[in-house]
């Protein structure tokens, strides 16, 4: 299915890829407001189906990286993102004949539409994460063997460096110290790929469901009701629980926003406490007793608990009350090669991947589950 | 002035490199193996005075860069600095016409003769420093408005990153940071030019300097003598101490071997201690009372007080015995701009930049100096 991206939906948009963002990807408020800007002056973005491109079309990603305490401060100008697209296509000697998001959170599920909106390029439905990662080899055009490199990383001064890597792992080290060199954030084209290998790899449709979400979160405000209980209908999701935050540990090193967050349970959760750590993205979700309740591949979604909207690491700070949600990942991120990637082994934390629904869900790890989440629901804004 | 040079010809240049590469710029023993072997396998190199090249030829300088305390464990296999330098002429989409060494000290001075050796390309007589330095913006080519990028740096797994940077000083950032990434060292391809920028901003002839000081060295110590006294005399070099190494700090930190050492002097510097501050090379001699007897950009070279061969700082220890001499630095140096890349100041010294044999010399600082070096002659190997 084709559709255009007008100025109107950029609200839903950047609001489905803070939900979705799991808490990282940087805010998208910043990539909302680019892309107003570039579909005000070249007008609206077509978004296509995967299905609809060319086998031999050259499809590619374009994105932002960096430790989103970063990116809050550091507002990429635009220009960056276009000249690591231009120096991509002039290595390849060949034109984008379309982009793709890399991860469907954050800012980088808003940036692509300014580059977009601004080149004339159609932007697939679809992403190479179904959330926001904070590496940028967990992609599943990793999992499907396209490499990472030719990759061009630029920034805001003019400085611009094309990695050739032997590995997507490689080009992420390579271009992660470059990028904090560069100020602790760089923009990106990467992961050139032929629409043949987009079809296989990419997570189709993955930017109608961020704007749906976004849908269901405006309207589910506009009727007075916490949108979290039709965010988990739509999606597959669960209730994990709703605290307090009562402590945030939070260092931004090695390129990457990390952390911890302390929450004291509330309502039906009361007397129980909970930790999140995070690495851009909330990774971990587990009891005080560090029992996991939620582990990535699968998503651990934030809310605010009293106005509904969408908190990013970024905006986690002592007395927010927080609803917390898990959601299950794509399938192809519970396969060996997918939990390789992105599992908790990876990111150094003691637990064997378990999905949230099954052995890891909060009954197991001895949680009270309540039967609604109406005493949230009245405290809503309107 | 054209010639060849040969496998035999290799030890000179090798002890040359090392004694101008003021303790830093890496053991050229490693490099002068590579080139032997090229050489035994590809016939001699030409070097070729820069004068005698074509104003439209291709000039690049090829060289490794990282911590010298990483070299000495991490070899290069040679393929890295050849990939290094055709991935900048596909860049380009030129051959280089000539190679040129970016520096007339350490690795740096013999790693060029293995790839002039394999390419069968000349290798200029001359360099971008007159000495080493740590930094690859501190060249005359900077000095001259050429630019660093487009430079490939490249490493012996297969990874390459190929810059454009808006100064050379952002070069020098993001490729130490990569270089650091990369294992500690990578190769390098950078500051192309034209025959006629190389003409204006090359140190013309310090290949033929290196290779006379080195056999100035073997045929002293064949002669039972200790060079210093005689390579003094054809550098317009000074005896600033000679003394015994009692303290060595040393840290590979950002991608840099820094450190201090203490020395206890000896025979006619008997009584005072003196301390050499360095970052790869030597850039920095004090009286213990920190009144400074040499400085950079001027050069301060180490000979084996007892074997009359250089020293380079990862083989300083406790108790060598270390003969110090201090070499007037190139005259692009002593200028406002050559000071503002390499003096004191730019790496934190709280000195202000005097010549060695003017304001800053021993006698000014309060040091005795000895009549002759007769004392250390006569502890010299044959």
């Amino acid at each position: 299915m084709t559709y255009q991206v007008h100025e109107s939906d950029l609200d839903a948009i950047a609001l489905g890829g803070a939900f979705l963002g799991t808490g990282g990807g940087g805010d998208p408020y910043i990539g909302k407001l680019m892309a107003r800007q570039a579909i005000a002056k070249h007008g609206p973005v077509t978004v296509i189906s995967g299905d609809d491109i060319a086998d031999d079309a050259l499809c590619v990603p374009v994105f932002m990286m960096g430790a989103p305490t970063v990116m809050l401060e550091k507002l990429p100008s635009g220009d960056e993102v276009l000249k690591a697209l231009s120096e991509l296509e002039a290595f390849l000697g060949k034109k984008a004949d379309a982009l793709i998001c890399v991860e469907a959170g954050g800012l980088n599920s808003t940036i692509p539409f300014m580059v977009a909106a601004v080149t004339g390029l159609p932007l697939i439905d679809g992403d190479g994460m179904g959330r926001a990662f904070p590496e940028l080899q967990m992609v599943s055009f990793t999992i499907h063997g396209i490499a990472a490199s030719p990759m061009v990383v630029a920034d805001d001064k003019g400085n611009s460096a094309l990695m050739s890597t032997v590995s997507n792992l490689w080009t992420e080290r390579l271009a992660r110290v470059v990028a904090v060199q560069m100020g602790g954030a760089a923009l990106v084209a990467a992961f050139p790929m032929t629409g043949a290998q987009m079809k296989t790899a990419l997570l189709h449709g993955t930017m109608t469901t961020i704007r749906d979400i976004g849908n269901t979160i405006l309207s589910e405000r506009k009727a007075s009701r916490h949108p979290g209980a039709a965010l988990r209908a739509m999606t597959g999701g669960m209730h994990l629980f709703t605290g307090r935050v009562v402590d945030v540990e939070r260092a931004t090193t090695g390129g990457f926003a990390r952390g911890k967050l302390t929450l004291r349970g509330i309502d039906a959760f009361a007397g129980q406490d909970f930790l999140i750590h995070f690495q851009n993205e909330f990774l971990l979700a587990e009891t005080a007793t560090c029992e996991a309740v939620c582990m990535t591949p699968d998503l651990i979604c934030a809310l605010d608990a009293d106005l509904g909207l969408p908190v990013t690491t970024e905006q986690m700070r002592y007395g927010i009350t927080v609803e917390f949600s898990a959601l299950p990942a794509d399938p192809q991120w519970h396969t060996p090669a997918g939990l390789a990637l992105a599992g908790p082994r990876y990111f150094g934390y003691e637990h064997e991947f378990r999905p949230f629904d099954t052995g890891a869900k909060p009954e197991a790890a001895g949680i009270t589950q309540p039967n609604s989440h109406a005493s949230h629901n009245s405290k809503s804004t309107g």
